[in-house]
């Protein structure tokens, strides 16, 4: 790797009832502007400022797919060699491999190869039992179905973590102590943008990896750009063909 | 993926509890008008106004499927039992089960269930190469991997079947033709909306079941709605959460 | 499996190019008599006068087929325009799909189909612990393993759904409820004819689909006579070749 | 298929616990007659004296059956320690399972389970190409599809092998060499009982391991035997619940 | 896995082209010595003089196949005609049949063939968990994932099923009890070489198959041998090419 | 395979916690010495001094698992922080997961992982046909058989490409081609560390990603190394269990 940064993360999150958080705050710490070579979180509630608060089912994720590729648009603009789609439904994959020069990771599928590299099998740990759907479709489509032993809910909601005396952390912590008795996982998959920090902490207390989707997904693209590597454009995500769109999404239109 | 006009709702209605509804007049205005119990083609190209005027990849269906799911919930309003998402990718299904009190079948999956009661075996032929991938991508998601013998491209724009003198039509046959040598397949898909029209006379020119989705789909719902079943709400199509929207999206929050 | 009549041909037709025929008729008639054009349920332990009178596993199916395929061709013959195979085992669908010139539907792949229509995953519930292989394979030849959590037994007599007092009825709403928790399924599927009249009320009770093999064959069945489309002849169907039959099955001898 | 003779009962017996019996005796009399501890090939084409004269597909198929029943019910009672079902669809398998105190091998099964211990892959020759989808079947069935390359139909009657002149041992052999080129494969499975004889001199002559089914099964039936382990009667192949049967199966019910 | 001696060459052959050789003494004869012509059991701890006294896991599985690969080649040269790697993780197999004549089985690959034919689904119970996995992989390797149900340890070193009042046995057999009721299985593969006396005990104590892989290795290559076919050597287990090999191995070097 | 110096370990270090390490420095000193916090190639010929000069094939590939244990070994005692195992075979992965703290990489996973981000599906070209049977069981073990078209080989000797008019190029150059063309896949893996100079020519070449393994591997243990996550070891990559090795191998013994 170069001393320098070089693939920037184009990164979401929500903490979505936070509505006194500053979104500049986030990418003043983490990306200070649009100089290639450094990574950055954007604020993750906005979305290029339409869409839902949180990512909580494909309804949810229906909406927040056009901001997102307005963002990862913006993104490429500025000259950003990478982008990770930092919720763990991996939502507008496809579609924005499509537009971007840069490589684009999801953390959902980043988490599940990343877990490949370091144990035989895992279990994802997600905050609702409504996600656990959508996370299998995932880990089914990824082809890691034999790698996976389960999708577990932990059943909070992700803001607790946060929250002291919620309880949330000592139900996340039952949650993986169950993994790995009833599972007999050899990793932990934290199925969600909001237990990341804890990660670290979890791996040590537990005693065997225990990954967080936005970290391993901004090393694996770091990784990409390190190949000098970038999506085939032969198939299925090939750029859009041009033509009209109407009504609100009219500047969308691929030209 | 037709070259026009893709990802409309193709719903439908029965009225069931009414005995003296006659089946005949249903079939007659099907597609007449936005009637309770009167099953309808919407203008596809309108998706409540905005959106793509096809749907040729995953860029495009991105941006479709906020208008969808707009449609299905004016309809929802309106009283109509069934809804049939007519583009072969199955765009917006899941978000549509989730807001949904009505069945809801894409048009490729209602066709590949429809070829698995017909056949041992099936082969897709759709339009455009760049097409395959998402059709392989949904083969594999629903589980037909074994039943699909290949999903092939005639490489024609759909607008050409109805262009006298384009050459489509005998390209769509030879591509089926080639599909019944090479694939030992024993029923067709036509993986596209704009062929829709040429399933009949396919089926009796080639002596074996060719299967166009809207009518599929179409039928399974009625099968449905004659069950009196609907989507199950205990999963991944719960209704969605509700929580605030921004921006363009806000009046779409769920509620 | 059913204590009683397990392997009758269910079927129905329509008479479909006769536009005066009342669609009506069809309706009110199902399951009245062995008239053209009308849908009808055979009295189930009959199987043409030979056969067993319940079908409990591969041995009792190896002596059914014969009885069944004679009713089914003698059902073609009377112009029935579609067959449902009334037995949880799917029992002689091959064959009946070789004879036929009407579609043909075994009502656990009927069940398992509109399943995936209506829910992202499925358990079934039958009676007797040893129909469970018979019905794990099942699931596996039609390719719906990752939809089907599991193939669980109630235990108990399918008669015994009919005896008041017999304990029946709460031992499988108890399988349900177990499969609601344990299996976090989203449809449950009735793997039995006796189990059929609860359907509806079992879906009310559980708030998600229970869905009987029975009506959900025969209403596909009714979508594929919609679709105007039969089983593709050009493979593993077509029709038996003319050869000679020996002793008892001489009369049966394709010609 | 054979165009003859399909679907006997092959089996062979030991009279294991008789430790005086001598082996060279059971080599020698292999197939020679019906005395206990002897192995026999039955005439294929009698069937306890009722069914076809050849297995072509699953309604040939279904009518074997009860007559195969018949036969290995009879052996079981001369004291026969094994049975092999001599047809490549192996039909019956199940309920000869149920009613068998001693192991059953079907030809098919033990073909693929005998190349999966000598080569990486295989691929089937059969003679008819309306027997692919069966065997395809089988292969799914049995878990070997991702060591069977291809089900190829070298499209000759089988009677044809033993006429001078008709070509068919030319046609085999070209499909054989096909198949090495195309597929890719490490063995070739004689899907039909006709080929049997060839299986050595084709070997040799092509320099990898060509399988015939009836000694292959023969061999497992022996292996089973020497393991002094029979069918596991806990599941799936537990013997037929008593009941009465009707017309002409009267004879036949389970008691 | 055994404590001890794990992963020596069980062998037996028989002179085949000798008419006058007496079967009897080949079984007396099984695992006295090294003649030609009679099956032996090696010191199991061998392993031509150089590796580890027990494999239990892929370090000492790796440090075992060399001297496994010289017993093979100095059996090959003693006119053996056949091959059991006899322990349960088939270390060495591939490579062992690209430098044999004679068929070469593994015990873990024999025990699960010989379940497919006995059972509809069976369970593995060896001694520690850490060889889980490996059992998982295998299982995986070599299709049979739809048939074992589940890879169990009951937690005992091997050698304590020889040690009165150690408890092994009572734990074995808890650990049997526990898969027959929680997996659901039909048969029972004991995945461990130091179980392999206790098969037949308990076969009849819990009344289904429960397969000693030692024992169904040596009657699969029995049976390989009466086939007259060989490992193919066209493609993946083709002889290795000659070159040089440095160092301690030179001597091993192909030529 | 190559025809030279296949297996080595291919390792690399960080020192992560000396921030004022330059990682441009890295770069410069990759490949020079056995220096902490440095990566490097050892000469792949030497395995520890003990090994084939190649490797083709599972026998090969079992005598260079010794030495490339006890490279990966002295590494860890040497203080790197990663290995990579640069034989496309990935011979020894489990084992060296067993024994390194670091995390290991093989660099055919490498491949196979870095294409699923790139690309919706790959080929995999090789240089002998020998070799594909080994790399086709890769893809079926890491779980990559819908993700993998194929597997090919270009049929010429590794050290031909280095050899001005071999022809070697043209011949990969044209197996890439077929590729293309016939499997329809969206990026190329280059399954022979002979061939990773080409990567970066042949990508621009062809325009698709050509992944060379070596470098992504590489670059797969730097993104590891920057999660600060390592092997799992409570499962099937737990620490050998002391025991005592015998005669060549002693000094390996687990302690």
């Amino acid at each position: 790797m170069p001393a320098r940064a070089r693939c920037e993360a184009h990164r979401r999150a929500h903490q979505p009832r936070q509505p006194q958080h500053d979104p500049l705050d986030d990418r003043e710490d983490r990306g200070r502007g649009p100089l290639g070579g450094v990574a950055r979180h954007r604020d993750p509630s906005r979305l290029a400022g339409h869409g839902p608060v949180s990512i909580e089912g494909p309804y949810d994720e229906a909406f927040c797919v056009p901001g997102l590729l307005e963002e990862i648009a913006q993104a490429e603009v500025e000259g950003f060699d990478g982008h990770v789609i930092a919720c763990f439904d991996d939502p507008g994959l496809d579609a924005a491999r499509q537009i971007a020069r840069a490589p684009v990771v999801g953390i959902a599928e980043a988490a599940m190869h990343t877990a490949c590299l370091l144990a035989g099998s895992f279990t994802i740990v997600t905050t609702l039992a409504r996600s656990v759907a959508t996370l299998e479709h995932l880990v089914h489509r990824y082809g890691f179905e034999r790698r996976c032993r389960r999708v577990r809910a932990a059943e909070f909601p992700v803001l607790a973590l946060e929250e002291p005396g919620s309880g949330a952390r000592e139900r996340l912590r039952a949650e993986i102590a169950r993994a790995l008795e009833e599972d007999r996982c050899e990793a932990i998959l934290l199925g969600c943008v909001g237990m990341a920090d804890l990660a670290r902490a979890l791996s040590g207390e537990f005693g065997l990896p225990v990954i967080d989707g936005v970290a391993a997904a901004t090393e694996l693209v770091e990784a990409l750009f390190g190949l000098g590597l970038s999506t085939s454009k032969i198939g299925g995500w090939a750029p859009p063909l041009a033509k009209p769109y109407s009504g609100t999404f009219a500047r969308f239109a691929p030209r």
